[in-house]
């Protein structure tokens, strides 16, 4: 019986990325669907459920994407109210890459610091899917999280939307540009910058040598990079006593983490891979073999 | 050479349903395309019969579905209308099940009671997809055909649907609703519920030891059922003197049927399978092995 | 690693025809994309090129389509813009047919007539697709070629769009009906009717017997044929002294370049098939086994 991926993607044209990765993480046909809205969920799903019997269907799955994280919470929620025990299949929640992208940063700076619980964490440009997932996954582990965004408005709501979804201890100030992040960073011990490609928003002089920062990690891979110094391949390696991770180096590990994720996905009918799971994910891929 | 199905579905997401039973059915590949119209299939059946040698198009197939059964048969009639002989290929027209539904209800019912001609067959809320066909099936058998409708013309337009396309003796009824059922079933042999899910249509007292009535079958799988005191499981068990068929024991049949006919396209390039060659498709499935 | 063409298409519903030719040519999957315009390809693009390794990327593939060739050159354009070495999946254009047919067309004239610098070619009919194509084609290889049209500005504006693309002596005349083509054809050395299916462009007087026509080609295989008298299965025939080429034996030519083409894109990662290339495949396949 062949793994049939749904794909739920709430942008006109579903994400080719997604499909890709679908195809080699062990799907075996993907069902790919564009402009999504909540409406047209239910009877997608009623298609995956009524069509194979309970001990089959770990061999159907849903994966919801799309440029829009909010939408996409909205169809993961449509998706799994639309099925009934025993009539579930595993679904997944990765707009935009925002989870797996996410994880895996969060995963590299973890493994770099260990224990985060009271460190304070700054999420540079935080207000996107990534920023508000990465900072969310640091709020559940109790660190002290703080976003910045060029406006004040869009780093409140972008701090309410993280509250709302992981709890924890979250704040929002305001970072207009470069010139403002040495003032900016001067307390975070981790430092992630989450923002657009080809914008450097971190100089140098704001990170290097900083006595109480410990790690930094950049997800932009387009130059001018995000953080003045830190390359695409930086992987863990020390540069002015601060542990770098660069845009190839979590790209790695996020495609890592989304390909296991839908070869999960067709293992069991019952899995919602969103942040927290997909981070149990990531954890197992980077645990020690015994 | 790969068995391909093309997917023409009238409403703007083609159908997972029915993507997900193609694959299980033996297509190899599905091409789905959404918000069909009439206009549109001559191209997309020419993409079909000029792509593949004449002794190669067996492994080429159309489905034709979507929600609107009278669009259906449009886009059926469209797609044999750009074929001509030898570059033909098989299609099936099944808008929303309607077909498979209707043929594995009548099956059963008919295997039930036997010679159907003559009898009087009540079609409660037979004005869907799903009641129109089975309607035609049993109008075709010479069966006395009686559609209800809540409304008077919603009925008659069924019933003219149904002469139109299958001929034979039908009559609509108006019955608003489940109190009118008594009057309503006082003189059927054949009772089938077309109704909507979750509605019960038909109440014990209508249908319990009633002299005359023979068989009653129910295609709503949602509770509250359509007959209440048949069950979704029930498979030809007796109940009150009378034979009982459920939803699921009718949509078990039919996801075999469904299964059966998708199979059967990719056997010859000239199939054109519609309520009768399905319900011929049935009956094969139904006969003792010998 | 499964081979997974991108299909690009600048119409609404991404064309059947070249869905099944990919598969049939090696695809393992199509993901098919309908009503592509330039603003999206870039998005597209970079799910091919960032979701395996560049020694993997050889087998992701662009496949641009639909019926607009202008269009389709943007798409095109759009598409190798977004890439960049070693991030690079190899990309074919054949909106409509355009490119494979036109080379199938040319290839049998030029095989039959040897060395075409400096012959007089003529295109009856010439501003389609197709048309362009193989005059583009012919003035590439030193032809003189006049392009026919029903009427003055479209000729001239599908001159010019040759010459823009390829370069070479072109020059455009009208022919508003058959009744004309006698005058239009009487210096031509070479002949093909790029013309609309089921329309007669080209009496037999027009051409039969005529000095100096050496070689009549015609890709209408819907009768009435484009040139009366040229059969769809001619396939090199000598008729009244002129080598015939008929709508089918172009077909038949035509599939082979076009699944050999689809197959050459899984080689290698860097290729572009227009029609120039497209054309270097078909001499290979042409050429006589050593």
């Amino acid at each position: 019986m062949r793994k049939l991926l749904l794909q739920l993607d709430s942008s006109r044209l579903p994400s080719v990325f997604d499909r890709v990765v679908a195809y080699d993480g062990g799907a075996d046909e993907v069902m790919s669907y564009g402009g999504i809205t909540e409406p047209d969920v239910r009877d997608l799903i009623h298609g995956c459920i009524f069509t194979r019997g309970p001990k089959d269907l770990k061999n159907t799955a849903v994966f919801v994407g799309g440029a829009d994280i909010a939408v996409g919470e909205q169809l993961l929620t449509a998706a799994t109210k639309a099925m009934f025990k025993p009539f579930t299949v595993s679904t997944m929640l990765d707009s935009n890459g925002s989870n797996t992208t996410a994880v895996a940063a969060v995963a590299k700076m973890v493994q770099a610091t260990g224990d985060v619980r009271g460190k304070r964490v700054l999420i540079v440009a935080g207000t996107g899917p990534v920023g508000i997932r990465a900072a969310g996954l640091f709020a559940k582990a109790a660190a002290d999280v703080c976003i910045t965004s060029r406006k004040a408005d869009a780093g409140e709501r972008a701090r309410d939307l993280v509250l709302k979804r992981f709890g924890g201890t979250v704040r929002a100030i305001a970072m207009p540009d470069a010139k403002e992040a040495i003032r900016a960073c001067e307390r975070a011990e981790l430092l992630l910058n989450a923002g657009p490609a080809g914008v450097m928003l971190v100089p140098k002089q704001a990170w290097a040598s900083r006595p109480g920062l410990k790690v930094v990690a950049d997800v932009n891979a387009v130059p001018p990079l995000g953080i003045e110094g830190v390359e695409v391949m930086d992987d863990g390696v020390t540069k002015e006593g601060v542990v770098c991770f660069g845009a190839l180096a979590i790209g790695n590990l996020k495609m890592k983490v989304h390909k296991a994720c839908i070869a999960r996905l067709f293992e069991r009918n019952d899995l919602v891979l969103d942040a927290e799971t997909i981070a149990d994910v990531a954890r197992e891929l980077m645990a020690p073999k015994s």
